[in-house]
């Protein structure tokens, strides 16, 4: 028999596939072996991926954590979990959501999902149709725009303003739209911008998708994150001028992304999802999808219900500090300029100023060399969506941002143009 | 301003959509609808869903439970998962099975999954080609035919034999193929079957698929539940011959499908899968995709590590005292014929002689009227792709085999034509 290996398959990986082919998991892999690659061993500090977990000042409750175990040691919870989420979690979800809320929420408005992730991957395939297409934020979160490719529905970009703290450019935003757009999302506390949205403008925002006749994907995993000026709102509370499907989760305000809770929930208080069709949809991809693991869904009534005040206070706290320092910081070094003090979220935006720099072609190129001189890795803004800016989140110990942006101004140096 | 819910909107969720709208879950949830319209309630006998963890009889190891505990409560696991899982359970899992392989699995040739679900999820878009096609076996599990309709990727369907105990019909698996045929599935032990192949007819399989160029996805999360005469061959075995994908998962044989721990393993010596891009788009979609929760991921190495033998005796004991109540029961039943014993897996498939009775059309309205007048939920044929056939999970208390039996002999009886 001939050797397994010459023998000619039918299968092609070669071909051109749909979709991304670079995440932002992607390209973090890509740079941490640029940093592989180096010599000696600085420290690699990364103000790349938004999980602040690996360090010890960002622990989850003890409160959190019981709640699980008490979940596991129960047996109670080992079976598969309903299509929809166990009873108790949704209503705990919605109780949580509607302290919020104009109205209240009902169990039956919330869909667990594993994680913010699973959430874009349910939702984005239903509102996918022949033609249609869906607004997403430029710069914004790409795993909208890769989720979005899989399923065929068209991506059109808005843009957010940086010179006015990331507002939705609602003039761009209907200049995109036509009849076969069904959706616009937006990221509220806003990654990757760091801004929170004002309650005057998320209802400007509602009102422009009524007046498009689309519905409001509401991306509100950072809910709650905010130590700046602006409170956050949640885009429920305009859902009677446009019907809003929230994402939301607890992997950011608990610290807990490995444990990946997240759910959707439609607020919607004239039905028109269930009119639509958009709800036995969901229910129908929820059916063949998979669920976030039982005991973690026995959980969130105790996170939810046990967890202190003093525990969000105290992160708030944390990232207020850390948002500060690097805001500080980064005005040192003249090629760099960010546009506002991040106010929510854990992650902000910065300027690369070409103009200042050489040998540097563009916000890749700055990353990897980065990461190959300085073991500091950052995010370049082309995966966000704003090519020749970075990504850089701040919800580390205090002391990464300052030996950071010692080594980022260094490196600066190095390729500053001599005036 | 207009009342929201007359606003026109540009979503439709009426227009037809792509993949089954029928899912193993619906079917469930509209049995369960029957049920509640009873009026006295007979307590509901579930022969339906393959999940036993209801019962206390069937419960996991307190190895396992303390496993996760254990991972919780050292707040190093709250992270985000690395693209294709951590290491040390990717490795855990790759000792695993390699113990029935001819030959050692690589933690690289381990990828962990949200459950067997998230795996076929990942692996069906990889292998979807403009014009490609896949085999699938009649019967089988739906989930295969719903992801692939997602993904564009075409479903033709070989028969397996309940003459010949389930073994895949080999001429029939051939006049299918085509050049765009990638990949056949084969479920083994057999969900929903009950069958478990022998190793010279997986080696038949794995000839075919060699000389149709085509892949083999062995899903085996249902490895080791044996209790007849044959035992458990991994596909991988074979896999000098075919490259293998194997899907796993310790759902089935550790009792706990709510805890969604699954993987895709290459079993791959000739590095096929590499060569032809298959890897890497698998990895792309993983990087896009949700992962299992972190804190189950750590528990692997200890979930295998530490659960002892007897734990798995002691299961497959119940499930054959289940099996050969079930199968000596069934033989009362007149206008039910189960061409096998069961020895594998947890269901088996009951052929339903309409020409014995009156009143009831198909398989659909059997199960139906089924569930209305006794409380016994089975599931329609026709959802795992063989109409007028009923599957029957035995994985539950066998006096719930007993009293079930008792009510299904009854309802045939009510039902039996005069001779």
């Amino acid at each position: 028999m001939e050797n397994g290996s010459e023998k000619k398959w039918n299968f092609d990986g070669k071909q051109k596939q749909k979709g991304s082919s670079v995440s932002v998991r992607g390209a973090y892999n890509m740079l941490m072996e640029k940093v592989k690659n180096r010599g000696d061993k600085k420290p690699l500090i990364r103000l790349c991926r938004v999980d602040p977990t690996d360090n010890p000042l960002y622990r989850t409750s003890l409160d959190a954590s019981q709640a699980v175990a008490t979940a596991v040691h129960s047996y109670n919870y080992n079976s598969y979990s309903p299509t929809v989420g166990l009873p108790d979690a949704k209503r705990a979800i919605a109780n949580y959501l509607s302290a919020d809320l104009p109205y209240q929420l009902s169990p039956e408005n919330v869909f667990i999902t594993v994680g913010g992730t699973q959430a874009v991957d349910i939702i984005l395939p239903v509102l996918a149709r022949p033609g249609a297409n869906i607004l997403l934020p430029r710069p914004g979160y790409p795993q909208y725009d890769s989720r979005a490719s899989c399923c065929n529905l068209e991506v059109r970009h808005f843009d957010l303003l940086p010179e006015r703290g990331w507002e939705v450019d609602l003039d761009s935003l209907e200049a995109v739209a036509d009849h076969k757009t069904v959706a616009m999302v937006l990221i509220n506390p806003s990654n990757p911008c760091g801004n929170v949205f004002t309650y005057q403008h998320l209802k400007r925002v509602a009102e422009v998708a009524r007046k498009l006749g689309i519905f409001v994907v509401s991306d509100e995993v950072y809910a709650h994150i905010t130590y700046g000026s602006n409170p956050f709102v949640p885009m429920g509370v305009f859902s009677s001028i446009v019907p809003v499907i929230t994402i939301g989760s607890l992997s950011k305000r608990w610290l807990v992304p490995g444990w990946r809770i997240g759910w959707i929930a439609t607020c919607d208080p004239h039905g028109i999802f269930h009119k639509t069709g958009l709800v036995k949809n969901m229910i129908d991809n929820l059916e063949i999808s998979t669920d976030l693991p039982t005991i973690l869904q026995a959980a969130i009534p105790d996170i939810i219900g046990k967890t202190k005040d003093d525990f969000f206070v105290k992160n708030l706290s944390i990232l207020r500090e850390t948002a500060n320092k690097f805001y500080d910081l980064c005005k040192e070094i003249p090629c760099l300029t960010c546009p506002n003090k991040p106010e929510g979220a854990m992650s902000v935006l910065v300027k690369i100023n070409f103009s200042q720099i050489k040998d540097i072609i563009d916000d890749m190129d700055f990353c990897a060399k980065l990461a190959e001189e300085e073991s500091v890795i950052l995010l370049p803004g082309v995966m966000v969506g704003l090519k020749n800016w970075v990504r850089i989140s701040f919800a580390v110990d205090p002391s990464d941002i300052v030996d950071g942006f010692s080594r980022i101004k260094a490196f600066c140096l190095r390729y500053a143009k001599m005036s």
